[in-house]
């Protein structure tokens, strides 16, 4: 197949390009301004400057992109008005954007990204809305905007809301950064009360996800309008730092409650639809 | 009560704040190219620009703004690639940032516009979302970023959804402008075979709609999320046209069937939860 990624420099994008080169011809869209994005000399990066959705329906068409899997993203785990441009614009409007001259172009399927926090507290499965933070209202409103491509065209539109990943060259500070720190250093660390469960899977799994829901996608299969990507097991805080002091044969020095809970925590993550046919490999 | 319009210029902006001045304070919030608004000399108007969302809080907090109305949007009944970028603009980033703006400005309570195309062949009253077109998804996706500030600032946040409205000085061709002006020309108006059923308020009381909603706001009445301003009388085009003409006296040259349907014409109108305590009061 031939996929367009987007948001191909970051962590999730960056392992999946390396995966679907292997068996996909792969193109990029970037954003002009982004230095982590180096573009290949030979012609299989888009750069879209902010109006030109006539150049990218014509970059899509002349190179027969079968299925866009869309990545790219502005995560903020809180805002600052500031913040509220680029928020709407790399989460709801770039989206738009893609989805208007992809359907032009003929291509016939997009994945899109979502967050299992655009589900606080709905732990029992639903599907109610309910934001954790502007950052997951963003994903929210995006896919209201999508659902009217997938009225309107031929293209099969699915999101894929993930958990929380970790794996190698995550440049995010995510807690088995901060164990690994915290094992070598051996300084105190101070945290909540630590009974908030989590839902944290390998990037490899996450990657596997979205290649086998591409395979979907291009097999025609009936779907969901979205599915989530879970590690299926949900430990506490607690839970996952004293598995990793086993695992790992070091001792964590954290000072458990010694900081509130952060404000709308999320204590039990959602769980949703899992995507079917598929399953979780890896552990930490 | 001190009352922020957005949109004030429109159609139903323009009807609202005459009402609005009988007994409130009413202040606008402008776009600094809309030629439309005339601001007064009293400093009741601000100018918003891009990205001030401070100086935006600065005003609803000197000026004591005790709720928000928000009516400025962008229709488009079909859009074009080109519009997609105002479209995100002005109804969905204008609305966060004046949210965001209100949220810290200690604003009480937000009436947001939406529109009965939000739900599309939902006529039995569920809330489905499908929209009738990019509009309306744009429209959805921005309640969507609503609801995160409802959540977590004390701030009441409220949707009136409207059906189609008449009435003086409304610019937009509808319905009974081509009526009347097919009345007094006699020219032959070829129109669709006219089965589509219309739900059509005069402006009077869409503007008591707004009023009252307004008072229920600032009562602290216990409301739903959003409500529908509707006729609660829908009548075909057909049937619409034939007492036009039994009203008003004069025969009306149409020809029916003589054009297609739109596509995603809307052949029986959303009726949603209505207003509470609301009643229409006119009719053409």
């Amino acid at each position: 197949m031939n996929i367009l990624v987007t948001g191909s420099s970051g962590f999730v994008g960056s392992h999946l390009c390396a995966r679907l080169r292997q068996e996909h011809k792969v193109f990029y869209l970037a954003r002009p301004h982004n230095p982590a994005q180096q573009p290949g000399a030979d012609g299989n990066t888009f750069f879209f400057a902010d109006n030109n959705i006539g150049a990218l329906t014509l970059f899509l068409r002349q190179n027969q992109i079968e299925g866009i899997i869309h990545l790219a993203s502005l995560y903020l785990q809180t805002h600052q008005e500031k913040d509220i441009p680029s928020l709407i614009q790399s989460n709801v409007y770039l989206g738009t954007a893609i989805l208007e001259a992809a359907s032009k172009a003929g291509v016939q399927w997009f994945i899109n990204t979502g967050t299992i926090w655009q589900n606080f507290n709905a732990p029992d499965g639903s599907d109610r809305y309910c934001p954790v933070n502007l950052y997951a209202a963003t994903k929210q409103a995006f896919m209201d905007l999508a659902k009217f491509y997938s009225e309107t065209t031929d293209m099969r539109i699915c999101t894929l809301k993930l958990c929380d990943t970790y794996g190698p060259n995550d440049t995010r500070r995510k807690i088995y950064a901060l164990f690994e720190e915290n094992a070598r250093t051996g300084e105190l660390l101070q945290m909540s009360a630590g009974e908030q469960k989590m839902d944290i899977l390998h990037i490899d799994d996450v990657v596997e996800g979205f290649v086998h829901l591409a395979q979907m996608m291009h097999d025609g299969e009936k779907l969901q309008d979205e599915y989530v990507l879970s590690s299926g097991n949900q430990l506490s805080l607690r839970e996952l730092a004293a598995r990793y002091e086993q695992e790992h044969h070091v001792h964590l020095n954290i000072e458990w409650g010694a900081r509130p809970y952060r404000p709308r925590e999320v204590m039990t993550p959602y769980k949703g639809n899992l995507l079917p046919a598929w399953q979780p490999q890896k552990r930490e």
